[in-house]
């Protein structure tokens, strides 16, 4: 039996792919109320849903209540049997390397750092085909999807990494190197939208047609999701919540002058308080008043900038996040009044979450782009 | 003949309404073209298209190579017959009323000024009527419906005009008033909503999916639209890019601070400048440094706000107008250099279009949103 079952998701038609997303992100959940969600008619829904049971992805939940081969009453909630896939996900840094192993529903099985004492570009690769070959091990037979997180630009279309400035690659061709390299499927995806996918798909986002995901650490960015889509923009650039001009003359990297990044990134405030990072929270936290207030505008110019994203897009939920905000208690009281007093009109109703992100959740991002990709042959 | 067909566009399916709108916003176009943007089989599109040529919508510009009825060859462009059905748009302002009749293609018939001298409901109701009455009579057998835009929050759904700060209008029921004073189908819109649907079918927007429309005056607004889809915000707020933070002490109306608006509308100009606006743009013109200055300053807001806007979503062509724009001499070298300054790299490559906005656009907008309103039935 199974050695006959499809070795993959069984996506063989936009139903498929609807009716196997919806349980995905929304299951378990009746077929009646699949169809409700989707528009499709119940026997749609029968129909589509069969080949992922027979194929091991969904199961009904009270199956004894089964009278036959495939006709589970439509009241039978369906579910996705999450451990019926696994997806390796990696994020890659300048220092080190982030791998995990997820199941279907992107909860992570396994985590794993690997340090990285070279970014030239075949030792990252070696590096990265070991530490793959070491989490598969006891997944192998059903793992096939790696995806892979970067900084910068990223064509995911062709799997080129156009560029990335902490790594210093200019079109590197990483996607093929790394499926040939390991036998996998791999799906690269800038850092931040990846992230963005596992929120929209297994987090905040579910359900919700409009949010944001905004990163503050090292850079501060942006996924935004409007009308259910991430917006990409027409030229390749969009989301860059860092270079928001926030009013203050601090010169930016980027050419632009006063913008978030140049206030609130980590590398800001380090030269900002004239310390580094761990010294700076410990002393704000301390009383220091010097570097509560390198704390206070940083905190105010997210704020700023986040409501000035809202006043423009106007989205459901904004969820802050990053290594950035393991100093949270620093921030967020500033971040949030900066964000009301400038929030124009019903925009203040916008559900603002801030929360810590542990490192490995760049790399659920990675597996969760992996899982996502199921839906793009 | 004329008595037997149908009174209004046979939209009755979505391929139907699928041809008929790409006919409208792209035609001329060949049947084998459409079938090609639409993803319709030719076959598809010729039965889509006859009810259309039939009732007078739509033509074959090579008709005279027509074999026989209704078996028009696919090569023959289909045209829109754009007197086929007259529209009326009116946009409502605080002090005077501005209508035009539209053809299909929303282009301006006739337009007509009615000053108002009450901002009452009553009053505001009769003059639109009388308008509409003078405006309508040359085509009242081929015009059905009106569209009205206003400044403010509107529900587009409900007729209901929510709040109008410049006319003081809470929760008026204005559609439902307009539809029984003048029998015709009534639909409503915020008036820079109403601009960008214009843009969107019949201006610079066709054919792209992301473009922002701006309007520099009174106040200063924006309408977004990402993946094809007029951005309308979660909390029905969306598009305030006159409350995007620049960097500035100046408080707003709104309650934020250093917004665009404060900056750079019409009234914040009269206020820096000291003195009303035609005079301030004559001074300015004429070299009066100070002046210029004011100018310079509302200029380089907006270039921020527009960079930080573009940096956020990419739009693919930003247009500026607005009645603000008759003085863009004296604006654009700065908000370009302010744009170009902040945009965050291939932000830059973003189109860039400033131009004056005459009056009658604004009820030109208005009979854009009721043509789009056909296809909403």
């Amino acid at each position: 039996m199974a050695a006959t079952r499809p070795q993959r998701a069984p996506i063989t038609s936009p139903a498929a792919a609807t009716v196997f997303s919806t349980v995905l992100t929304q299951g378990p959940v009746s077929r009646v109320e699949v169809g409700r969600r989707t528009g499709l008619s119940s026997a749609a829904v029968t129909k589509a849903a069969r080949p992922f049971i027979e194929a091991g992805y969904l199961e009904e939940l009270t199956s004894e209540e089964r009278t036959g081969p495939g006709a589970g009453r439509p009241a039978n909630p369906l579910a996705i049997k999450a451990d019926r896939e696994f997806f390796l996900g990696v994020k890659i840094t300048d220092d080190d390397l982030i791998g995990v192993v997820c199941d279907l529903r992107a909860q992570v099985r396994v985590a794993r750092h690997h340090p990285l004492t070279s970014t030239a570009v075949p030792d990252v690769v070696a590096a990265l085909t070991s530490l793959v070959a070491d989490l598969i091990t006891p997944y192998r037979d059903r793992a096939h999807c790696l995806g892979v997180a970067v900084s910068g630009d990223v064509d995911q279309t062709t799997g080129v990494v156009r560029y990335s400035p902490f790594l210093r690659w200019h079109d590197v061709p990483l996607g093929d190197l790394l499926a040939e390299a390991t036998g996998l499927a791999v799906r690269l995806e800038n850092d931040v939208k990846a992230l963005t996918v596992a929120e929209q798909w297994f987090g905040e986002g579910v359900g919700v047609t409009s949010f944001a995901l905004v990163t503050v650490g090292t850079g501060i960015g942006c996924g935004l999701v409007i009308g259910g889509r991430l917006v990409t923009g027409a030229h390749g650039v969009a989301g860059e919540l860092g270079h928001v001009p926030v009013g203050d003359d601090q010169p930016c990297h980027c050419g632009g002058t006063g913008c978030v990044e140049a206030i609130a990134s980590t590398s800001a405030i380090v030269a900002r308080a004239g310390m580094p990072m761990a010294e700076a929270v410990a002393r704000a936290r301390s009383g220091d008043p010097a570097v509560r207030a390198v704390f206070a505008e940083a905190g105010h110019a997210i704020g700023l900038a986040l409501a000035a994203m809202a006043n423009l897009v106007g989205p459901e939920r904004i969820v802050v996040s990053g290594e950035g905000v393991a100093a949270y208690d620093l921030f967020e009281e500033h971040v949030r009044k900066a964000f009301t007093a400038q929030a124009f009109g019903a925009v203040a109703d916008c559900l603002l979450i801030l929360r810590p992100l542990p490192f490995e959740e760049w790399a659920r991002g990675a597996a969760a782009v992996s899982i996502q990709a199921l839906f793009r042959h």
